[in-house]
């Protein structure tokens, strides 16, 4: 038995502002801050004290993850990060506002870019201000650094990093932790959930609320869908990030 | 060639109440969050920017080296952490006023206590409330787990460490960060630059100021003591520090 839990970076700059984020290594507001710190005391109330960390390499994320293991006094267990943990690559779409992006291309190409499961937004140029070929955490990518990506591109860029590194973890016992972002962890759900690739559209996870999954030997879940610590605040949240571009 | 960056910690809550801390783990003032993010700058703005950061265990330290790796784009990089670079255990005296300490035993004890190279302060007892023995992250310890400790002792459990981690990172190049706390940064200094078991007693390590060895491939630094990037601000600081308990 191993238990995993997820949580989603609290609110950052560009989600408050509305404006996809994707790739663009933006920092928490102060309420992201608040959350993330509040999601820390919901693990220490709950006991559920991590023994390891996993991050992607966007600060959104790692902060998030400081600040709540710093809250539930966890700060100096070991920490592992992979660029496979990272956001979607939301492509062209990087730096423009939701709301305009769906009343100028229409609310059924919003959707099909924000939810479809394997059709990614036009490329973002590599002279684009907001591309990450430059970033030197991504210099060694090569070929695997994307332009643009569509859920199944997370989840075929994720999934060898979960086998390798996080299951293997999970594997040896205890709790482990990722912090990460909405797009890999609904990566990360739908695997373990065995969910189909028209339901995950469906799925929403909430930022700044852990999500645990009880996992027998075979790292399957024992609940399917896992528990939030707080259902009714996850619930609300969950909400939130679906009317997001309304 | 390689790089090595030694950061001591900011200001903490009771650097700032004027309290032996040792082992206990608090946390930073807002001024020594503020002297973190300062410490970052100084490496952006030098184009010192580490490739791996090694801390100790504690909270003070471990927030340090978040705030300034975020401060200089480089929160994504390797974090490796150890007991070893703790710092000093100060026994009985943890949670004591220094200057209460200083009037109550004199002059020449607290400054032999203090600054002494084989002189550890009485043992802190396992039932104390600052003793560590019961925290996680030091159940693994054994009869490692110091119950006080003088210069001596720090550097005995440092340079195992120092060997088989930081040295093994500085061989493979690049600028190695070490974010980590007075006593166990001397221990550093002193093992580096040769300095004597009499004239280490005179080396004070000013907080949130940058100290950057080059080492050649002997790990032998090229300039002896380094060099603060900050001179001034660092000598200031330096100064705070001999000062504390007057």
């Amino acid at each position: 038995m191993s238990t995993l839990v997820l949580l989603r970076h609290g609110e950052s700059e560009w989600n408050a502002k509305n404006l996809f984020t994707g790739w663009v290594d933006v920092d928490l507001t102060e309420a992201g801050r608040e959350q993330a710190v509040a999601g820390g005391r919901l693990l220490a109330e709950a006991g559920l004290l991590p023994d390891v960390l996993h991050t992607s390499l966007q600060r959104r994320a790692i902060t998030t993850a400081h600040l709540a293991l710093d809250a539930c006094d966890r700060h100096w267990i070991p920490v592992r990060r992979s660029w496979r943990l990272n956001e979607r690559h939301y492509g062209a779409l990087q730096g423009k506002d939701k709301k305009q992006v769906r009343d100028e291309f229409g609310e059924e190409q919003f959707m099909l870019w924000r939810r479809s499961f394997d059709v990614p937004p036009p490329p973002l140029a590599d002279d684009d201000r907001y591309s990450p070929v430059r970033l030197p955490q991504y210099s060694g990518l090569g070929d695997d650094l994307p332009r643009s990506e569509c859920l199944k591109d997370v989840i075929g860029r994720l999934l060898p990093y979960w086998e390798s590194d996080v299951a293997a973890d999970l594997r040896a016992g205890g709790i482990v932790l990722v912090a990460a972002h909405g797009n890999s962890l609904r990566a990360i759900v739908k695997h373990l959930d065995g969910i189909s690739d028209d339901d995950i559209a469906g799925l929403n996870i909430p930022t700044g609320q852990p999500l645990v999954y009880d996992l027998d030997d075979d790292l399957a879940p024992v609940t399917p869908g896992g528990r939030y610590l707080d259902p009714v605040a996850a619930a609300a949240a969950a909400e939130a990030v679906a009317k997001q571009g309304h």
